[in-house]
Parts: C-alpha cells; sequence; structure tokens
C-alpha cells in the first residue's frame, strides 16, 4: 500500500516507517522538522519507495497536493511535549486539531478513507478508576495536548460518519525508545550529566504511569490496523503495568553507574499543572484481539534508557 | 454577578438571558447574529444592566477586550446546524472549536475562572446503549457538529485542569420551543404551509429522541450551576421520554388541523449522514441533584409547535 505518514520523521512516527518500508510498503513522509529529525529516516532517503516531504500541516493546500494518491494516512504530528501548552495555549489546537482537520479535509478531496491516528491516554484526564479501559467517560483532559488529542479523535470519528471513512485510533500509554526526544527519561539524564550528585524530580516522585517501548507501539498500531475492521477502531495500547517517576530515577542513575544521588523533590502530587499523577491503562480490548507488549513497562523504561545513553538510533 | 452571554441572542442563549436578568443580573450579550436574532432581545435593549455587543468570537482581540469586567462566561455562541458541517467542513472547527479556545483564552487574560457550556448528546454518536450517562465512552461523534462540541469539551477541561478554571457542561437532548429556528418542528411547518397535503419526512421516520423544552433547558442550566461545586461539572440535560419522528409529524399536522396529510418518507434509518438515529439521554446525574424536566418528550414537542405557529416570543 501506499502509506501517508505525517511526523514521520518524528520519534514513533519514524519507527513506524522503518516497519511499513520493512514490510514493502511505499511511504511518503510528510513533517515540518518541528520536532522530527531527517537523521530518523536518513537510511530511507534514497530508497525508490520512499519520499520526504518537508513541509507544514497547517498549509492545507499543500496538503491537499501531497496527500494524492495515497491508500492510507497515517497520522502522529503533533506538538509531542504534553506540557508546552501551559506556555503556549494555542499550540495543540492548531498542531493537534486544526492540522488533523487539514489531513482530514485533504483525504476528503482525494477520496483517501483509511486514516490511522496516535491518541493518547491523556485524553481521560485525571481520574479516580484503577485501571482505564476505552469505555471510560467522560473524557476530561486537563492538560492542553489532552485537548488537541480529544478534538482530533472527534474530528476523525465525525469524518467517518459523515464521509464514510475508517479509523484506528491508539490512545497510547508513555511511549519511550531509541529516538526519543523528550520525557522524563532524556530530562533525568540530562540533567545527571550536569551534576551527577543531586537529581531534581518534578512533584512527589509517586507519580505512577505505564511505560511502552516504541516497537511494542509500533507492533501494536500495525496489529490493530490489520486485525480491526469495524468503522471506528479505538484501541488503548498499553502494558499492563506501570513505573513510577522515583523507580524511572533509580534506574536512570544505575544505568549510569552513579551512587548515592540524591533525589531533590519539588513536592505535590503532580510534576506540573496538566499533569496527570497517575494511573493505569487498560489494554484487554487489544490483548484480546491477540496483541499484547512484549516488555513490561520497568523493562520498556530500562531499555529507553540505554537507548537514550548510547545514543542508538 | 456580571454575566458574559457568548449566542445571547440566539435560541436557548435569549431565554437564558431572559433568567439571568430576570433574577437580577448585569448581562452582557456578544453575538454576531448569524444565526441569533436582535428580536430576541429586543426587550432588554434599553435596560441598565444590559449590554448587546454584536461580533464576532473569532475576532479574538476584540474578545479580549469585550469580556473584561464579568465574573462569568455562558458559552453558548455555535452553529446550530447539525447538519451544516456535511457542506461546509470548517464551520464546526471554527465556530466549535477555535471560538471556544478564543473564549478560554480572553477568560484567562481577564483573570475569569468560571464558563458554563452547551454541549450536545451528539458527542456520544452512534451507540448500542439504550440510554445514554456522562459515564459513557468512548464519545465518537458522527457529525462535525459533535466534533466541534466535543473538541470545545476539551479545550475547557485542559483550562480547568491547567489554569484553574471551574466548568459546567451541559449534553443537551434535543432542545426546542419559542425562538426556535431550525430543526425537525420547523422543517415540517413550512413545509405543511407549502403543501398541505403532503409531507416528506427524511429517513424512515422512527428516529428516536428525546425533545426538551427551552424553559426546562434554562432552568437546567441554572439549577447545576447553583447545585453542583466540583471543578468540572457535566450533566446531560434532559427530559426522560423520547418521540419519534413520525409522532412529531403527526402532532405538526393536528396542531395545524390538516387531515388526511400523506407522509412520505426518503427512507434509510436517519435523516441524513451524521444523523444519529436513536438515543434516548440518561438524566439521573442532575436528577439526582433535584431537578428534573417539567414536560415530557411529547409535550415538549406540541408547546414547541405551538410557540412556531403562533410565533410565540
Amino acid at each position: 500500500m501506499k502509506a501517508f505518514v505525517s511526523g514521520g520523521a518524528g520519534f514513533i512516527g519514524s519507527h513506524l516507517v522503518d516497519s511499513l518500508i520493512e514490510n514493502g510498503h511505499t511511504v511518503t513522509v510528510y513533517d515540518n522538522l518541528s520536532s522530527g529529525d531527517k537523521q530518523f529516516i536518513q537510511h530511507h532517503l534514497h530508497q525508490e519507495n520512499f519520499t520526504f516531504i518537508k513541509a507544514d500541516l497547517l498549509d492545507l493546500k499543500r496538503v491537499k497536493k501531497e496527500i494524492q494518491g495515497h491508500d492510507i494516512v497515517f497520522h502522529l504530528a503533533a506538538n509531542p511535549h504534553v506540557r508546552l501548552g501551559e506556555k503556549q495555549t494555542d499550540l495543540d489546537l492548531n498542531q493537534g486539531i486544526v492540522a488533523t482537520y487539514n489531513i482530514l479535509e485533504a483525504m476528503r478531496h482525494s477520496s483517501i478513507k483509511k486514516i490511522v491516528f496516535s491518541s493518547s491516554s491523556v485524553v481521560y484526564g485525571e481520574t479516580q478508576e484503577s485501571s482505564l479501559s476505552e469505555t471510560y467517560g467522560p473524557t476530561l483532559p486537563i492538560s492542553l495536548y489532552g485537548a488537541g488529542k480529544l478534538g482530533a479523535e472527534g474530528l476523525i470519528s465525525a469524518f467517518c460518519g459523515t464521509f464514510d471513512f475508517q479509523t484506528w485510533i491508539y490512545r497510547f500509554a508513555n511511549v519511550v525508545g531509541a529516538r526519543g526526544t523528550h520525557g522524563v527519561i532524556v530530562d533525568f539524564i540530562e540533567k545527571l550529566k550536569k551534576n551527577p550528585k543531586e537529581l531534581e524530580i518534578l512533584g512527589d516522585g509517586k507519580q505512577c504511569k505505564p511505560y511502552l517501548y516504541v516497537s511494542d507501539c509500533v507492533d501494536g498500531i500495525l496489529f490493530g490496523f490489520t486485525h480491526a475492521q469495524e468503522k471506528m477502531n479505538l484501541f488503548n495500547l498499553s502494558c499492563d503495568t506501570t513505573t513510577t517517576v522515583t523507580r524511572i530515577a533509580e534506574m536512570v542513575a544505575e544505568e549510569m553507574k552513579l551512587k548515592n544521588v540524591s533525589f531533590k523533590y519539588t513536592g505535590g502530587i503532580r510534576g506540573w499543572k496538566g499533569d496527570v499523577p497517575r494511573f493505569q491503562l487498560d489494554a484487554q480490548k487489544i490483548n484480546t484481539l491477540g496483541w499484547k507488549a512484549t516488555l513490561t513497562s520497568d523493562e520498556a523504561v530500562r531499555k529507553a534508557i540505554r537507548d537514550v545513553l548510547h545514543a542508538n538510533l
């Protein structure tokens, strides 16, 4: 198939591209490189079945032009920083919601009907549930990033209902691994490189979330796409375990061979306004179809730490 | 209190304004009159505690200026036509989502923290549930209108989580009554005025939904606002009965004293792409707080038919 991958030079997007190319598909990456990195797709640039377009999704005319002739869209482009919306409140509105609208509208013009979308578990917001399944409601995200994802989900489902699109929406756990450019693991490593004796930890360190290794994430995306054929297919994508922030700090120190690092907590239950301190994702729906993460949350975190430390690509 | 009411010259908005003024509050109506009507607020124009501003929510600079000095925002402005998104796909994106963002951003700049929002039961999309409660998920709207409402809900909850806003979000049933300018009742009356012998009915007529009378709707909005004090308060607002489209057609014919009207069905289970053919809303959450619709769905429909026929304002 001919796949159009928005955000295909980004962290998860580029791993997905690797997998699509490996499976013999033709791939167009559409990325403005605002957070993606050309290095992540370097190895495909001279392949015949690969095209890279450096352009912005907010340029609807360009999206309409470039999307023509594809069979399916994998829409992974977004601002990847959950926290940035606090400072720049229109970032997720534009890069999350308006960009998704442009993708959908361009697809409609080219009669492309299939869209795979990278949503996020942050759409659930802060809840009292011990484990969140896809049937949980109401979804009240507490970050602008989460609002961007929820708004995009709604637009996609509306195009399914109104223009007969078909979709696969994935609500990801925290995805970690090689090419990861941000998040708690990268933060801790950078901080400890500057000062190996002390580590500032945002919040009380008890924040507890599931971490999914990026190759598991890509496998899950493609598995669901192959095995689910409803009009709208929505899945949590996660391992069934969690890791605390303090445990991540300990693992980072271990992998960096640092002893007696003093952890300084900034306090409070969350890392920042809009941070969901604790959640677990119920992935039973996709598990029942036959997919399961190969790594636990702790294993994913440790492997991701090694990836970052050894600059694995 | 000093209330800023977006869409305050519209159908539901103007009834809310009546109620706020009656309760001694100071009201600013901000409306571009794209679907609102100055006639609906005519009786307040010369009152001291009332201000009307004809302006567009997409003009962020203007919203920021005019919103200053208010204590609370009632955000009711939106494209009211569920069906229009099919023809103009960016309508609900702009008037639903971007307009809501502008309201929130303007509030943030003026340190206004309370927002009441008119969402809709269409956010639930098409489901197999006999009755939908607020905890139903996932919300996969099938109309662009529904996507606009869901996206707006997400932005509002994100501003609650990130900037300490407080919200009251209402997912309305189909609201009907005096000043109603569109929808099935108005359509049927207009068609029967043109041809009293035959009535074209979109779909198979078995579409079955709850209809809420507009004064019940306004009462519910203000009741929830007074009685619920969570950070994010989300309620279905509905009676606990439903009415079929064929029954509406019969009642319209009765009220117009027409006999032997021939009903011509266009066929199919829904009126148009994006129409949710059948649903019932569970309003137990707000019922438990002490509010209940005074009219059944059939009573609301009949009263609304009379309002339209007698041009009640």
